[in-house]
């Protein structure tokens, strides 16, 4: 049996350009008809919520990893919601699961990620999400790309499946 | 949309009698029947390794919760392995995250998730875990079953999944 | 530098009989006159209360690893509360943190911490906590004690240092 | 009963400068000297070392919260250590057990923490460590204070407990 690639799709629940919410749709929407299964943090706000939306639009396998015991709302396009109750320590998680990861504009959860994902030596695309180039020096441009579409992230994580 | 049942399978990972493992097999196959996901620790051991095969025998979807992060070996059979690195304490995130939590034979981990399954407040099926009436009488007798067979299994879930 | 030892008092929250309320508390005092430092899981409620109560009582130092961010109460005997947000994965935290760990009359999720100790190899001593015999049938009378008193605890867990 | 502080103090394993280490060293000395407890992620490397040593020089208390269950080497200045087996998602319990928290130079695992801890609505000081004004920006200078010296961090943190 061969496994299923999958791409976790991090990024902000709030305070969002119209573009990137827009951009994480599509970007689902593509995930989705590359067979490629999407990950993300399974609320029903921001960036999780389009991304879902899109691989979902696209009939594709949706995964949330969730903060809470289920209290909060899970987004309506998450199909297997993951339910840990351990709160922010899920990130390491999301990480963890994902193939590769791809961080989208977001505040300290997003960049928490992407730090963890450094760590955990897991290849990062960040996807209009402006880090200042603090992840690329540390890392020396090791694990992490910096791209501006959709179309960009979808060639970029071929490009480093092919070489695995 | 309508989420799919997420049934949990927890049990031992050796020291299992001939009988466990069958059943285990068995029962992953009538859950993969009834159309539910299943979900275990996703180790290619014990009731891990004989459910989830159990489940793929008949073209179900598998998750496992893994208590590393890819470094032990991940059952051939899970479809979607989630990688926590947290060791032990993945075993909430199991209880957390399944609609209903059946226990097969095993040891401490398995009652470990029995008992976090019942403080979650999530039903637990017994199949031939011999808990000397421990839970029972703890949980009063609300949320644990004790049963024999695949067959009892998948009849109290539908009782159970219908009463909700 | 040596350090000190860490005994973890595990035990119910709620439905406890008076005397073991009176033998947690006392346990707590014969800790501390150790020398040792107590570990709890840090909530102002049963076992956990008392015990912490106790230590202080004599001077002691207590530690509680919590279940929640700070929004829920901690005992005020505890000095140092370490706090996960991550519900009862914290459990897990309890057992692997004490050297030895002690198991007071409980329900769940005491059980649940038995059962973790003895999968992370850890001593447990049962003080009045009714298994069946559960766990040291399990454990091949390997890890598990079971004793009456404070003292015996202390006895016990003098021998078990002794032996290391 | 009034609780000790804890200080949290984060940093880099390896790849740092001398002026980093011996400022770290200071500043544990003068979180002693505060009679303010010491919280780092208890390693034998790097600023954990350093700022645990620092706190022993002058008689303090130092904990700390290890990613291991205990088979990686704890400081020998760790008086307290807590070993909680979840890797990388100990970095949340470090923030969340912190009443402020103080960033050393470091790399992915200092900024996750920084991360972390602006959303745990803690206050973090940041000393020496550059990080281009990004987490400045993103709580709009909220939680967010940069700093040089160890005797700056303290003046910090009196003022932030003074003002709570």
């Amino acid at each position: 049996m061969k496994r299923r690639v999958i791409i976790g799709v991090m990024g902000g629940k709030d305070m969002l350009s119209a573009q990137a919410l827009v951009d994480a749709e599509r970007l689902g929407e593509m995930i989705a008809e590359k067979g490629w299964i999407l990950l993300n943090g399974g609320r029903d706000l921001g960036i999780m919520q389009a991304s879902a939306k899109g691989a979902k639009n696209k009939g594709g396998l949706t995964i949330g990893i969730l903060p809470d015991k289920g209290e909060f709302a899970t987004s309506q396009y998450i199909d297997i919601p993951i339910y840990t109750g351990m709160g922010d320590a899920r990130n390491v998680i999301n990480v963890l699961s994902s193939d590769v990861v791809v961080a989208c504009p977001g505040a300290t959860g997003t960049i928490s990620e992407v730090a963890l994902a450094i760590m955990s030596r897991k290849e990062v695309i960040l996807m209009g999400l402006d880090d200042r180039g603090l992840f690329a020096d540390i890392s020396k441009n090791n694990y992490v790309h910096y791209v501006n579409t959709p179309e960009e992230v979808v060639e970029k994580i071929e490009e480093l499946l092919a070489s695995r």
